[in-house]
């Protein structure tokens, strides 16, 4: 088990930030802040601390989990347009030593856009999430905590 | 909100009776059975009917599908290597009108067979849980619970 | 010209039972048992029985096709979504010495499935009708009994 | 219901005035007049004129769709090779008021030829009728008739 | 040494049941019972049972697979046309502590259909003999029974 | 600085006679007519002829271009859905010695149809201008017309 | 009409500070900054600010986009080689209310290299101008402007 | 033998007529005229008839070879860049019974565009010369009179 | 019947004379030298004699093939790495009259390589026997003795 | 003009020693020493020694046309399947500063296996002779002559 | 002879800063630093300076390649996981008038995702070492060295 | 630490005995013979032999390696154009137990052909250097000799 504090990192992409005003539609309309909040609550109730951080620079994201995710116990990652092209993002996963669930809002899957059918950091991740709303957050927080039990 | 009664189809395809038995190091260690009654006893707790199935045969899952569904509010899938060729599931997943959750034990994506690599029925469910175990069954549970009321 | 009796089969294949339940604004709105029994009708009244099967099962379909083709004198196949990928349907067409006519009630190259697009089984038909509805039942009928004559 | 006169265009393209002397193991022994003939003559019998036109020029078909289709009520079209390579057909048939049946003498999915194996025309058609020979016009003919009343 | 019978599968799958009506260029003319009669009788000169199963259904040769096989000592496999499609054949050979010997009666890789070319169950397998005849079953058996001694 | 007289060709390929009538939604409802009175305003109260021609026919174009383009000094082509297939087209437009700049009046980059996202023509040209309707022509034009002084 | 103040974006992507010097036979030999004053200056003429960004972080390129955008009436944006790439601009583009028209200076599709025969960022932009060099960039705001009108 | 007149059709496709004036390094500075006028007096001087036809159009093309070559003796035919796209051609060659050879001036197979690198007429001719300039002609027309004694 | 020697040629290409000292979890450890002795053996013992060569050249494969086949009533091949790229052998066995039997020591088809699936000489074989190790030798002579009698 | 002696090279690849045994029906009937003398002689009745080669080995092939060409005027090569695959007699091709015509005596467009539709050496060529029979030995001899004079 | 100061920039990208920690069965036990050191201190005993600079982001190297190359007389790039994706970075290596050496510490070829096999930046280099380890840092610079005196 | 003699092999495919005649512009002027005196004396210069082979014999060059490196403690190979092709030099760098780093004197990822930018022996090799002229195979058996050590 592990001796680091019972933290989890929650790790947004590019464009997620807009949440709540991008494509309603697809995306719903909890905003970022709204979704990070409750996450973050959730978290608290099992005594747990949600680290949340977002940014459209695929370097920022490399260099928060370089530095956050090794004093982690988990990372939930939703890398937005990054899923599909950031060979760095993958290597980055494999690096670290900490498990990790990718999370999407959307059913990837079922986008009319080609380039959504793969995720090329999903090989380094634990497991995936789609389709499943804000909701995919909590179920992967949920993984990671009793999975560290 | 639906007038059926409270009850959820869990259905399993092609070689998942051989759970527990079958290649542990990627599936686990739990028979089917095992899960079943887990994922039942789960569902009944909250109130829930989980209705087990499985079959080696595509067209028995697509009859349980037709016939069964309708009546259910909400199907778990898990169409095993079904998944990755099927057409005929997904037609039928179109045809329905009962959100459908689509669960993986393993993460298809990070599996060495590049056919793993996409679901061909994915795109007619509302989300996609790979990786996590069986506890992805109690997650498209919860999901599916919570989207009813 | 055949000594069997004049009889052709019309076989459907997976899903084709849901017709007037599902998509109907892709499939219409007339149900598997009103086209069977028109189909039917009009054989009757030019002198012909239909022996009419659906199966969700491509075993089902194959072996239906093995023992009731070679008494028969054609067969008309809509094999669902197994047009798509049932090398099986095919091998079996080809080792039958009925002729075959192959009908899809929509339009398939116009889906926007790229799956869709491509029939592996029509290469083993004399020919295709797609996107004339129930009546390409009819036309391929009228086909088979003129040819025989 | 239309208010154009009861006529449809029965339009061919390249090399179908070649029928008859072509390749008659595939295309058949009949000509072009003929089937032509035969056609007319089935349509005056239900109180439709046919009007027959054939051209080995891409501009000539576009002129001649563009001119006569507005005034009619439905296309039997048999492209030949521009099925498979025209998209100046295809934007034609979209941007035309007036149905479309496609019609192939030979079954072009079972050509040894892999460009016979796609049409890029038929999206833009209600249906597609390969492989029945001569009469495949007829059945055209009867579908878009019956469809007009 | 397997403490198991000394019994080996012979499993074949769609459309083979059709052998010696089949094609009999490519296939030969002996029909699947003289053929099954053959391998039997050699196999029970050398102290062996060979049980013997055809099933048009991929799902019924899934179930034999699982039932017969852990209880044998080896499977001679012909899938036919699932040999080109089936993942859920190949996750099942891969499940079973059984060894595998796939057999062709036809060279497939001399077969006109590029989709004859490529085995997806044949990696889960110990070898291959492909385009020996029936020969080839025992040259499978042979294998097997030595390898198991 | 050329010696020719001071003349645009604008030159259109298969079914823009259409415009205003096809698919207004997307090429908007400016008949041709009206935009090739609009660009010869243009172009005369600039000082400069704008000759206009179109055509269904691949050939037509290449014969309008081998004998008018040397004579001019540019030449503004929407090819249509020639645009997509026409090797003749870059072939004629590679031996020209004249200036040339495709236009499109949709954005063939956002259209669903595959084809439509390749120009063969384009390389060709000095440029492409796409999706910014007839006025596209325009900026064509005042381009040719300044590169030239 | 927007109530927005009268402010066009103008963002330039990786590398496109090197203008001037880098491979001037491609790019041309005017400075970013030359370039950058022109506009403004042609924007200015006509009563409209043009804001001018350039970076060569992708990062930086969305937070402008996200920030500055939604405040402006229109964006032309030449995103460089990220043109070919970034999935994260088109989603950010899709996102804005804001129309886009995109400029390339050199004809994307006469360059050597395939990858730059696509623009993945080019479905979400109101149109494309490519390989009319600086002028471009006029052409672009002459459009925004009047269709703001 | 045949009893037609010793003619043979020389038929050369779109742009060819530019011969001399259009990029005089692929295609040499011998006008068209000059070529066909040596072909002419060379045929001449074995006592055959040269018929020579170049046109910008398919269908032209089309037209000829049906109504010339059925009384011809052979058919020396350079299609342009047709050679790289007219199925219509193949058609038209294959449906002939005269014998064909496809002359290119330049060798296709080291012109940098890969569209040119496939000759889809080819496979109708009896053989192909290519990069041996306006010799290929001569060639042609030496093979088809003695392969006609 | 032959009325050549009863003479089998056993032919190794490249790397194979590495037998026994080559990654021998893969290829086993006997050498090749004792597998050439013992299937000369059985040979033997059936009245046969197996001549058997080795070359890493291509080229002395072909002259053996050439030499030695046409006076033999069979040629047992295993190429090696040619059976994957070598057209030249595939055309030698073509235009030989000598039955091939193909044989690989190891499953080519579970091997991690991509081009170890494909064979380019199986084609011009009878067959192919794969991954029985050196029993497969055995097979392939017992099948071409017993074929020639 | 060459200093070097009027010397030619005919170079042939692996299996045209077969020539006249081997599928008669693509390859005709005449020997490779036939038609290596005829050549020869035409050759010497136009005052020029043509040297001939045939190999199976590449290596060779390389040897001698690295040996020979550069003290010739010119290489007349058929390569035989090498022509598909051997990059390394394209890379000599281009070394040497010797003119070369490639030949193949079948029209390699209308083979039936997809390989032989490409030649990896001709780029390196000036020019290519299909399909023509042993013809084109003399086409291509006639060719260097003319063209070194 | 360049004026430049005796100055190499070393450059490494995403995830390399966690070399000695990261997956070191494939990356080696050193860290950065030590290897940065190292190399600084043989360059240092040749006279040159060498500027070390990693980063995680794109955009910061590019403008450090921007900004420091130029006055350098060399560039060792490690891009890392931008290596297989940057078209910027080529873009920029292209732009750049300083030689360039790309580094990669394990042999790309030889790792099991395919995106690892190719590089897009490696065409704008001069050349590529790969595989070697630290060491090639030290070749590159040897080279880097040498070329410029 | 190997007890065979310090001896390293360089190894050269064909084509490469042209070296100094063969395209100057892209292979340097330095003959085979100078590059190889120079790396045998830089070599004896350490205290190791370097024994030099070339071959334009894929045969010979197997035949090389499987004698001499067993003997040999590394070996520097520049297969020429049979590093794109030859699954038989992969296969023997495999078998081999003796280190081998792979030289080319060219970038050939920045090459014009396709063809050069894979390897299929790299994968089998320690490392690649590709670009730095002959001056790559000094830093191979720098590195060679270093490792050994």
């Amino acid at each position: 088990m592990s001796t680091h504090p019972r933290r989890l990192l929650l790790v947004h992409g590019p464009n997620l930030n807009l949440l709540g005003r991008r494509e309603p539609g697809i995306y719903g309309t909890r905003t970022l802040t709204d979704i990070e909040s409750w996450v973050r609550g959730e978290g608290a109730s099992r005594g747990w601390e949600v680290e949340c951080h977002q940014s459209n620079h695929e370097g920022v994201l490399l260099d928060i989990l370089q530095e956050r995710a090794p004093g982690s116990r988990g990372v939930i990652l939703n890398a937005g347009a990054l899923t599909h092209s950031s060979y760095a993002l993958y290597d980055c996963l494999r690096a670290l030593e900490v498990p990790v669930v990718e999370v999407h809002l959307s059913n990837i899957h079922a986008r009319p856009e080609p380039f959504r059918h793969q995720s090329v950091t999903a090989p380094a991740a634990l497991g995936v999430i789609a389709g499943l709303g804000p909701r995919g957050y909590l179920f992967a927080m949920e993984y990671l905590i009793d999975r560290d039990q």
